[in-house]
Formats: structure tokens, C-alpha cells, sequence
């Protein structure tokens, strides 16, 4: 699976696909990659991918390894991000060490890390409008009308409080990295069972983000609002009613992140965050 | 337990004493206490209460249940705190009801949380300096010559950064709204088993409190200071000197917190700070 | 001039009125209120009062406050603004103290702030598509479809830099209290001449609230937007395109603000921030 | 002017000292500078420097140029910084470009910058324990015993608010970017004729930075604290009593920073905070 218009993509897949078969695998292209690389009729469903691959090697950025995670989601199918230049949040290997890295991987030597996925789903008045997971986040927001929402936050069905401002990101330990980490919300690493709550811009001072539980269910009912909108990983936006409500748990289904050997989470985001450069 | 020098605390304890004493309890007024309350030769020290009280009430603020919960940790005594005034963090009950929820908790009517520990070791040149634990947090920090502190941070024995600054606080859940909470720390609901690292006033701008998996040990060294020194809830203070390991994990110890009927985590929160309040 | 729909708010206006004409002065009603109290006929536009009245007396929160000063900024117009419940940060005056205080300043008792205004306007291919003023903030920022957006900040004609992320509030002293502060923006007393420059959720865990000189000309052009808008004090949505050029500087016209005697900013900001309430 | 014990710097200095006197200039060599250099007997002190000297070149980092400023500003000698690695806030031009940036700034092409400092006074019952000046901040803050001090805060005599925490720094716009920065602090533009006051951990969660005009008198007095410490620029270090009183406003006098031609602010600060680096 690899980030579609990815110039120069084409040689470093064909050299996988044919170190895979060297090896006794058998390879398969996803559907929009294949199309891309000009070789649509080579191209599987991510349903396809779901049900019979062993690993999904996923060569782009975050957004990529993103979108095939959402989409495979379900079947359990473990993945491996291959970044093209920078290392990203969850594609540990540079596209220069792809072969050998995926070699060790075959041979057994690599780390399996199980992250959590948000189950979501809107409710208006009664009747379920929605239902969709999120690696990252789910998000509610003001839309472009609007300055500010009114919400309600219920956990595991007890009020907790009432929040004017732009809106609120309920992120896993992924999405901790990701949109909450610029709205001042806390890294949780991946091992921590955890949802973070981060109020966007909220009128209330006080407000601060808090963590929960991963067997929390959290809900959020729209109090107020000209117009209001539900995003999830920042791919499924809903306009948002007053009266809905999102309840947002923890999913059945696991992302599973194979790394390569020497993987560490911590050195990733030590690069990421360019944690040892000071001000002076 | 009560706080020492708390005027007119004598005649809610008389009370709770014959009230206890009706109900064919045994009632045991600490040493302090005791001494405070113009009966030293009552007062039994925290030892005896540790290893024969089936409840420990504490009358005070959140100091004075930090106190009395750091001296029981190791006894496992159950603890219900009881403010004298405006609600606290860990003290739940008014003292005007304290007759009334005492007595609904004998009767069975109560809810048992369990609050993580710290177990912290100070080791110099290879030799165990200090011993002790924390209920809220230990915090390394510069002392009183010095702007500023370096210090490495490893976790499960892994570097993770050199951080110059002020300092670090590394909290429970339940000192996640103490000292951390005035650092821009995340608050941690009491049910996620983790600790929360908050940088003190970093020199690197992207420093971000992190929280790691309450199974994770954690290790900070000093690397330079002209001085520094670690907190331990705020009581206990220990010079530091460049070198120094400080070594904390989960103690094999809980606090185990009673709750009177009714009691929820985020109605104190929503409470405490203010939540339901905007600033227009 | 009252807010619109405001209960109750006819007896304390006929009030005013009748103490006015006993004082000789001669009272006008603007056209939306007058329509409100079912006078239509009485209301005079704006532009009458701009040009007769030598003072507005305005009742509703802020938000009254703040359109009343817009329409009126361009004839300095001196504004006196009465709450109708809770202190707000322009209208000092209690409703219930409107007839006192109103006396007071007319006896010349008061206080003169001179507040900034920005003038903005929005350039697309060399061509002006907006020109209009904000007495709080600029804003820019993602629409509804799109999660970031990409703008490029200009100094005085110097490039300072490119940021991604949610937009830029650029705030006057009067909003740096209002959405600027949500987003985690200084607050700077009217009296500093400055605005803020407050970034939205940016990528760049670095960048930082900016105060500039308010005789700087500020410049954001887009970059790179599915959808962007620009917001002027709330009221004025504007959808942006890429490539468009936002440019902002001080007006020559202020808002002059007449406080009641007695009147100090920091006692106003303390009770509405609660800042002598500690969470212990 | 340079920073003690800089390894290879007698080059340079030398050569700069050649260049100078080819150009008809009269080189001086601080006192401490000439002994480092192994030259004790050319040094002359602040005062000859400060009452003679046309241009105070200083090489090290921003605090060599720190504690020049602070020796020099009763006497307003323009000082230019000299960096011997990566750029500094005050330190703009490169070692290796320090012969021909000086050439140019003794041709007339150079940019002046006038810097404000704080005057700070502390009185302890009524008479005056320190008389000092900061470039960058004057820090009221705890010392080594206890967590958290109590003060109150005047501005022209006013009361504002009580704060409990570990402090506040009152920054310059030049400090604005030093200690305070690390703290949360807002920048401002050297432009700006406003301090910024900056609490450090208020336990107030509402407590913000505030930016007022650098004519406001600024009053700390000490209400609580087992033991308290005010710093000046990091260096100047006072012990603080209960009632103490600090008092702070802009002092008559200035730095004045000489900047080479191509100098900018803002071209500084992105360097040194590496604002156009985002996290993905």
C-alpha cells in the first residue's frame, strides 16, 4: 500500500514485491496503488488485503499508514509504515532500508504494539446517523459559520460539565502525537489504556485536558450551536444538530504496529519533537 | 486524624468517638491528634493504627490526608477524608456530615478506590541515600543559588532526553490536580494506571508533559546543577548533588480511598476548579 | 442603545430617558432598539447618533457593546456600556446603578480610555475585496471542510514565517481578554500600544504568542487552504482563497470608552477571571 | 569585552584590536578579559570603558553581553554582540564575520536599538535592602525549603490580585525571551513599551500573563512564605522576609544594541526558535 502520486515509488515496490516472491510470499497491490503505478488490473480490495495478507507494508507518511489502518482495521492485519523521506509518528523505516528491514521482520525479529482504536457513533433523536472508528481522534468543532459550540460531556453516563468554546478532540495514545498534541493536550504513550479529552479554545479558563480510562464510554450532546461538525482522523466530517450525540468508546479491533528491530518509541519522538535542541 | 491546631475540631470528634463507640466500634485518636486535643495519653501512634484500625477517618484538608495516607500506605488502612470547610481533592465529606457518612460507610454503604504510589530511591555513587514514597508526586528542582537544572531522563532503562530547566514533576493521578496541575500538567483520572512527567518551565520549547504506563521505571540523573533538591509530596526535601540517580516505580502499595455514598471524581473536579464557570 | 430582546429592558431605558430630558439633554433611540421597544418610529440610524450625540449609553453585554462600537467608531462617539446581570469587560456599570453613574459622568465624574481599533482589509489579485474594521480581533482560520491551513506572517513588509495549523488570531488589547485569551493569549492592558498575534493549534510546538508594536503593519497571506475564513470581531465572516493577502493596521480612529468614577481595569479583570480564587 | 575562559578567542580579539587600530581607534580591554587573556596589566574596568568607549564590542553568548549591559548601562555606550557559535538573542554576528560587521558599523551602516531595563528596588520595613537594574527580568520566586510563596501585586498602587505559587517573573521585552519564555510567557517585540508579568505554577488556574505599559510602577510585597528569593538577571540573588516590598519600574536609563546592516528581529527569533520546522 503505498501514498498515491508518490514520484520515484514505483522502483522501491517493484524491488519488495520481488524480494517477497524470492522468499516464497505471495504479494498483493492495493487497489488505489495499483492504479496508480499504472497497473490497475494487479490491484486488490483493502477487503482482499483484510482477509489473506499477513502484513501490510504501507510506504508514504502518517496519513497514509492512517487511511490503510481505518481501512483494515477491522481484520486485524498487522502494518508497518515505510516513510519516503522524514520519519513519521508511525513509519519507522526509511524507504532506503525497506528490503532489509522487511527481511528482518519475515525472520521473525521485529515488536508487535497493539493500539487502540475509538468506536464512534452520532445519535439524533433516537436513531444512529453514524458509526466510524478513529485511530487518531474524534474531533467536534465549531463549522465555519459559527465562533462557538455549547456542549455537554457525560462519562460512562455521569454529567461531568457544560463547555462553550471551539469544541473538544478525544484522542488515543496515537492521536496524542497528532492534532491534541498542537491544541496543548498531553502525550500518552501507547501503553497508557487511556483517552485524552482536550478543550479547543474553551471560554473556561479552568478548563484542562484529562485523561480517561479507555473503558470510559464518553459522550458528547450538542447544547448549542449554529453550526457544529464531528470530525474523525480528520478524514469522515459530519454536520453536527443541536440535540446529537456522540458516544465514543474504545473499539474491539486493535491497530497492530509491527516495527523493526531497535525500534524505540521514545527515540522517534525525540526526532519528531527535536527534543534535545534548547532555546540557547 | 485530624489536623493539628484546627480550633473547634474537639467536639466533632467527641461525636464521632461515642457515635463509633454506640455502634460497638473501637476508636483510636492518633498521637498527634490526640496531643493536640489535650489527651496525649489517648494518642496511639500510626504504627498501631496501621496494623489494627479497620478505617481511618482523617479530619483536615488534602494535607492532612497526604499525611496520614503516606504513614498507613504500607498498613493498607483504609482512609475517608473529611474537610473542615470547602471541599477537597481527597476529602470528600463535610464535617457537618461526617456523623451521617461514617455511619452509612459502616453500614456498608461506601465505595473503595485504590490511589497508586510512588516508591522513590535516591542513589549516590551506587549507595541507596533515601528511601520513600509519594502520593502525589516527586519533584527534582533547582534549589536556591541556581536558574536552572540539567538532568537526563531514562525510562525502563532507556534514554529518553537531556532536559535543561527548572525541573521535573513526575505525579500520580492523584497529584495530577496538585503541584503538576500549576505546571500545565494533564489531569489522570484515578483509573488510568499511569504517571504523568511535567517538565518545569523547559528551555526546550517543545517539552510536553508525557504520561507513561505506571509500570514504567523511571529514572532521572543530574547531570548538572549548582544546586537542586527532590520533593517528595511536598514534606520530604533531599539535597541533590550532580550524579545522583532517582529511581521511581509503582510501590507495591495502594492508598485505598473510601467514598460516602453518591461521591463521583468529576462532580468534586467540576467543583474544585470551577468548570460550569465562563468568563462571560 | 440596548441589546435586542432583552426583557425588561423598557423601564430602565424610559427611566434614562426621562432623567436625561430633566437634565436638558436630549435623548435619541437607535433605530433597532426603538423597533425592539415597539417605538420604531422614535429610532434614529447610527449615523445620526455618530454625528449628534455626545454620548452612547449602551445596555447589554459585550457583544451589545462591541457592535454599538463599531458603528460608531468612525465619529468617536465616547461609549458608556451597562450590564444587565454579571460585569463585563467593557460595560462597568451596573443596570441597577445606570441612573446614578450616568449622572456622575454627565456631572463630568469619568474616566477616558482610548481603545485601538484594527483596520483591515483583504487583498485578492492586487484587487481590494473587503475593507472593515475590528474593536477584538482578526481572525483566520480553517472553514469547515479543511483541518489546517498554510499562511505566511509578514512584519512591516519583512517575512517572519510560514505557520500551519488552525489560523492566527490578531487581537487589540480590548480581545485580548476575549477569544484571544481562550487561545492561550497574553492579556495586554488597553494601555499597551500593541496587538497580539496568537497562533491557532500550529504544528510547530514553538511558535508562541507575538505582541508587535500597534504601528506595525501585519500581513498573513494565505498559502495553502481547502477552506479558510476570516472573522472580524466575530461578526464579518469572509471566505478566503489562496493566494488572498489580509492586511492589518491600526486605525486612525479609536473607540473611546467612558468609565464611572471609581472604574480600574485590574478590579474589573479580577472579578471576572476569579483570580483571587486558588484551587486550595 | 569577552566571555572568561573562551578557548581561541585571543585571535580574534587580536585581530579586531589591529583592525581598530588601523582605523585610528583607541582599543580598551576589559579588566577581566585582559587577565583571562593573560594580559591583566592592558585591562581597564566598566567605568573607564563606560566613560570613554564609543562601542562596546562583546564576544561570548547573550550572557557575556547580559553582564556587559548591565556594567555599562548607566552610561549608555552602545554595545554590539559578538557570538562564538550558534546566533543568540543579543548576540547577532558570527566570530568569523566580526572584522568585517565592526568595519561596517564604524562606516556609519548600523541599525540602533534601544533597550529598556527595570529598576528595582527592595524595602524591607520601609528602608531599602538593594537598589539594582534588569535587562531581562526580575524574579520573585521560592527558595529551597518551601513549595510555594504568597504574594500581592500593585500596579501605580493599585491592588490587583493575591497569588499563591512558586512566583512571577516581570520581564522586559528582552527578557521576554529568556527565563520567562520557558515560563509560558508572551514575546514582545523590543518595540513594545510594556512589561510582562508572568506567574510561575499559580495555583489560580485562571492566573495568566499579563502585559502592562513599562510606566506602570510594579509592587511584589511578600505576604507568605517560609523562605522566598528575588533574582535579577539570573545573577543578583536577594533573600526575601514576609512584608517585604519589591518595587520595580523602567529605569531613565536604556541598552543600546547596535545591530550590523541586514540585522532583523524577527529573522533572529525564527532561527532560535526553529519556527518553521513543523512536527510532520
Amino acid at each position: 500500500i503505498a501514498r498515491v502520486r508518490s514520484p520515484g515509488i514505483a522502483e522501491p515496490i517493484g524491488d519488495l514485491t520481488r524480494m517477497l516472491e524470492r522468499r516464497g510470499c505471495e504479494a498483493m497491490i492495493e487497489s488505489d496503488t495499483a492504479a496508480d503505478l499504472g497497473h490497475g488490473e494487479r490491484g486488490v480490495p483493502y477487503e482482499t488485503i483484510g482477509q489473506a495478507a499477513d502484513l501490510a507494508v504501507v510506504v508514504g507518511g502518517d496519513g497514509t499508514l492512517l487511511t490503510a489502518a481505518r481501512n483494515l482495521a477491522r481484520y486485524g492485519t498487522p502494518l508497518v509504515g515505510v516513510n519516503q523521506g522524514r520519519v513519521g509518528f508511525m513509519t519507522d523505516i526509511a524507504l532506503g532500508d525497506m528490503g532489509e528491514a522487511i527481511g528482518a521482520i519475515l525472520d521473525g525479529r521485529y515488536s508487535l504494539e497493539e493500539r487502540s482504536l475509538i468506536e464512534a457513533e452520532i445519535l439524533r433523536g433516537g436513531a444512529k446517523l453514524l458509526e466510524t472508528v478513529a485511530l487518531n481522534d474524534a474531533v467536534v468543532g465549531r463549522g465555519a459559520q459559527g465562533r462557538l459550540i455549547e456542549f455537554q460531556l457525560y462519562l460512562d453516563g455521569e454529567y461531568v460539565y457544560t463547555l462553550r468554546g471551539d469544541g473538544m478532540i478525544i484522542a488515543t495514545p496515537t492521536g496524542s502525537t497528532a492534532y491534541a498534541l498542537s491544541a496543548q493536550g498531553p502525550i500518552l504513550h501507547p501503553a497508557v489504556p487511556a483517552f485524552a479529552l482536550v478543550p479547543l479554545n474553551p471560554h473556561t479558563l479552568s478548563a484542562r485536558p484529562v485523561s480517561v480510562s479507555d473503558r470510559t464510554v464518553i459522550e458528547v450532546v450538542l447544547v448549542r450551536a449554529v453550526d457544529a461538525r464531528a470530525h474523525f482522523d480528520g478524514y469522515v466530517l459530519v454536520d453536527l444538530a443541536e440535540g446529537d450525540h456522540l458516544v465514543l468508546r474504545r473499539s474491539a479491533h486493535n491497530v497492530r504496529l509491527i516495527h523493526p528491530p531497535g525500534y524505540s518509541y521514545f527515540v522517534m519522538l525525540r526526532e519528531k519533537l527535536r527534543w534535545s535542541e534548547s532555546v540557547d
